[in-house]
C-alpha cells in the first residue's frame, strides 16, 4: 500500500494547478503528499525537489500537464519514480489520464499498479554527463537554417556522415515525437533500439536508422567554425561547439510508467497522430 | 576441421557455372564436395538437395551468384547451415566475396569460421507453412496498380487498416532490400526487431512500423473480391484471396552465414546503396 | 441552357444505378437524356456510347459512382465533355456531389455553369496511342515483388535511370491519387507539370520530380527478359517488354469537370487525406 | 560587345580572392572592371556596390565562391544582372564554372551569351519588404528543437495549419537546396511552381505541396509566445513574433544566370545529390 505520492504540475497554466490541487487534497486525506518546489510556489506549500523524493519515502508521482511535465520530473531522476500523467484536456504519449478521471484513475492505483519501464539515454558531453533522456537528444544548428556538418559513430564504426540541420537520437518512447517529426519509423516500446534520424539532410540517399539500444554512439562536429545545441526531451539545452565530443548511451536506470492500459500503445498513435 | 562442404550456383549465368566448376574442383582435392541438382546438371555431376546436405554430414555451402542464389539455398534448409555467398562481380549484401578472392576466403575458413546468425520469418498461409523468410514477406496485389484493402495485427492488437498495393514484413536483414525500397529503415541487424512498412499506402499518414521480433503478426485482406500475392525473399511466391489469413512469427531456426568481415555492416550500406 | 444531358453509371453497384434512374427521370421531364450501353443495359433503356454523345449534341454527362466512374468515362472521350461527378457515400476528387443534393446541383447548373479543364496526358506504346490518362500512366513490373529496371528522358535529356516496381506519370489531378501513394508532392491543379514519382525504387536517393507540363516524357525497360504492365488511371491496362518504348505528352484536348465550388482543392485534400 | 563586367568574390577564403585577382586583372587587359566593395577592401581596390553595378553601365556580373555568394549577390539587385558563378572546386547548382575553366569560360562569353532567368519571391514582414529570395524563404523556429505552430494561406485558402519546427517555401531553384533536405520533390526550373515544404513537422499525413508561382502566400505564427526567423536564401535573416505576418509572391525582377551548358539541370542533380 503506497503511503507517499509526489505531485508535480505544470505551472503556466492555471488549469493545472487547479487540478494539481484538487489531486493533492485528495490524496492528503489518507496520505501523505510531497509537492515539487516549482508546484508548491504557487499553491503557497512546501516543496521538495523531485530528485529528493525517492530518499523522502514516496512510492510514486503524479506529473499533471503534458509531456513535456512528465519528461522534466523524470531528467531530475537518477532512479526515476513510477509516474502517473494526469493531461489537461489533450491526450499526449506520456500523460494518459483525462483530468475528469484523476481522483479514480489515482484512488485506484492506490493499492496496486503495473509499471512500464522504458530505457532512457545518458549523455555526455566530452566528460560531463547530463541529465538523462527519456524521449531523446537532439543535436540541431544553433542557428537556424545554417547546416551543420557531422559524423555519427555506432560501436566505434563510422554510421555516417553528413550535412544537416542536426540529428535526432531517440528511444522507443521518443520514436512518436520529434524522430517522428523527422521522419523515422514508429517503434513499438518493447524493441530494444535507438533510432537515429537525421534532421534535413542534404543528401538525398540519407534515412533513418535503427541501431541496438545498447549502441554507443558518438557524435563529432565536423566544421570547426561551427556552434550547435544539445537538447534532451525538449527540455535541457546546452551548447556545443567543434571541439566538443558527445557521447550516447543506454541509462543504467529506466524511465517507469504507471500502466493504465495494457498495450495502448498502437491505439494511443492512432488517436495522437492520424 | 570441415570435411565436407555444400555448392550452390545460380544456373543462369555461364559465369557463376564458370566459378563454381572451379571452386568445386579445387575443393574435391582436399574434402568432400555435395553439388545442388541444378548445379549439378549443368556441371555433369551428381547432385544433392541442399535441404538434405545437413545429414548428409555438410558443414558449410558455398553459394555462388546473388543474393537470390543465397536466399533460395536458406529457403530450402529448415535448420540452415552457413552459408558462404561468392558474388559474380557485383556486390550483395548476402554475397560479400568477390569471385577474384573466392579461393583464398575458402581456403582461409575451412580450418576455422565465425558464423552471423540472423532472425527467420515463418509465415502461415491459413494452416499451411511456407518457406522462411530470411528478408521479407511480402503481401502485394496479384493485378499492377489494383489497390487492396488489409488489416495488420500485432499481438492481437490491431497495428493498422490500409489501403495500399501491398506491405513488406521484413528482418533487419531485410531492410536493406525491399523495405528499404518501400520507404523502411534501415536497421542494424543486431536489433531484434521486425518492420512493417507499407507498400503505396493510399493515406498520407501512413509511416513504417518496428515491432518486437518476437512479434505474432497477423494480416487479412478486407476486400473479397481482390486477389494478392504473398512473395517470400523474391523466390517463393503463392496467391492468396480475402478468406485467407496471413500469420508471420519468428523462426526458430536463424539464417546462418559465413562472417568474412566483423562489423561489416555500415559500410556495406555505403558501398551498396549510396 | 443545356438540352441534352449524358448519363453514366457505375453497374456493380445497385445503389448507384438507383440514383441514376432517379436522375435520368428527373432529367428527362424537361430535357432529352442519353445513356451509356453499360448503364442502359442495366435500366432496360437503348444506349449511346460515351465516345458519341458529343456529335449526338450532348453538352454535359453526369457520372454516378466513385472517382474510377469518371475516369472511365473520360478516357472514352476525344474531347471531353464537361462531367459532374455524383458519389455515393464516400467523397472523391472527381465525385464532388453527394447523391442527396444531386437532383439540386443538376438544376441548379443547366442554366449556367463553370468549367475546370484539367489537362490529360497522352500515352503511345511504340506507335500505337493508348486511351489519355487523367490522373496516371502508371508503368509497373507484371511480376508482384519483381523488380524492374527502367530510363526515364525528359525532352531527350535522362532524366533518371532505376531499379524500381516501377513509375507513376502524373497530371496534377493524379497527384492526389497513385502518385501520392508513391510519395509524391500534392500538386495545386493550376501548376503546369506533370510529376515522376517511382515505386519502390531501390535506391536511397530516388526523388520525386515535377517536370514540365509540356514535356516529352519517354520510358524504356532496361532488363530483356522483364515484362511490365502500363496502366492508365487504373482503368486500363497493357503489357508491354524490353522492346517497348513509352511516350508521354501533354494531349490536346483536357479533361472538363462542371466546378460546383470555387477552390475547393485543399478542403477536399484536407477531408478526403488527412 | 561586353564593355563593363563586375566581380563579387568570398572573402573568408583565400583561394577564391586569388582566383578573383586573377580574372580580374585578365578582364582590365580588355575592358572595364567594377569590384563589389568586400572583394575590393581584400584587394586593395575601389569598390561598388553591386547593388549600383547596373547604372555604372555593367553588363554581368563574374561571382567567385559557392552558390551563397552567388545568392548574396543577387539579393543586393533589384534587377538583377546575369550572373556568371565559378565554383573553388566544389560544384554548386549555381556555381557551373570550374576556376580552372574561368578564364576560357569568361573569354568565350563577352562576346556573346545566354541567359537563364529564373523567378524570384518577394517576401514582406507585415508591410515591410526583405530582399527577394532567388532559392527560398524559411521561416523557421529561433529557439532549436522547440516547435512552432503556423498557418498557411495560398490565394486567400487556407493550405494547412501545423506544428512544425518550420516552413521552407522555394523556388524550382531552390528545390535542390534546403527544399530538398526537408523532403521536397526536385523541380525542373522551367515549371511555373512555389514549393512549399513543412520542416519536421509534428503529424504523419503532412506532405511537400507544389503551388502555382503567381500565388500569394500567406503565412502567421499561431502561439504567442514563440519567435521564429525568417531566414532568405540562407544570406538574409530577421527574427519574427506572432504578431508578424509574413506574405510572399512571385518578384517581378527575376535571376537571371549565364547559361554555359544547356539544359544541364538533370545532369547537376545527379552529379551533385546522387
Amino acid at each position: 500500500m503506497i503511503k507517499k505520492v509526489g505531485v508535480v504540475s505544470r505551472c503556466d497554466k492555471p488549469g493545472a494547478l487547479d487540478i494539481a490541487k484538487d489531486i493533492i487534497e485528495h490524496l492528503q486525506e489518507t496520505l501523505e503528499v510531497c509537492v515539487d518546489p516549482g508546484t508548491a510556489d504557487e499553491l503557497g506549500m512546501e516543496g521538495t525537489p523531485v530528485g529528493q523524493m525517492r530518499q523522502q519515502g514516496v512510492h510514486m508521482i503524479i506529473a499533471i500537464g503534458g509531456d513535456g511535465t512528465v519528461l522534466r520530473a523524470i531528467q531530475n531522476m537518477d532512479d526515476p519514480l513510477p509516474v502517473l500523467g494526469v493531461n489537461m484536456g489533450t491526450l499526449g504519449f506520456l500523460v494518459d489520464v483525462d483530468s475528469r478521471d484523476a481522483m479514480q484513475t489515482v484512488d485506484s492505483i492506490l493499492t496496486d499498479f503495473k509499471v512500464d519501464e522504458r530505457f532512457r539515454l545518458d549523455v555526455w558531453i566530452n566528460d560531463v554527463k547530463l541529465p538523462p533522456a527519456t524521449n531523446e537528444v537532439v543535436i540541431i544548428t544553433a542557428h537556424p537554417a545554417k547546416i551543420l556538418a557531422y559524423k555519427v559513430w555506432v560501436d566505434e564504426r563510422e554510421l555516417e556522415e553528413l550535412r544537416a540541420d542536426g540529428l535526432v537520437i531517440a528511444t522507443p518512447t521518443g520514436s512518436t515525437a520529434y524522430a517522428m517529426s523527422a521522419g523515422g519509423p514508429i517503434v513499438d516500446p518493447r524493441v530494444d533500439t535507438t533510432v537515429v534520424v537525421p534532421l534535413a539532410p542534404f543528401k538525398l540517399s540519407s534515412r533513418p536508422w535503427a541501431v541496438p539500444g545498447q549502441s554507443r554512439i558518438k557524435v563529432e562536429l565536423l566544421l570547426p567554425d561551427k556552434e550547435a545545441v544539445v537538447v534532451v526531451d525538449g527540455q535541457y539545452s546546452q551548447t556545443i561547439s567543434a571541439e566538443d565530443i558527445i557521447r550516447i548511451e543506454k541509462a543504467s536506470k529506466p524511465a517507469r510508467f504507471i500502466l493504465i492500459k495494457e498495450d495502448g500503445f498502437y491505439d494511443k498513435v492512432k488517436s495522437k497522430l492520424y
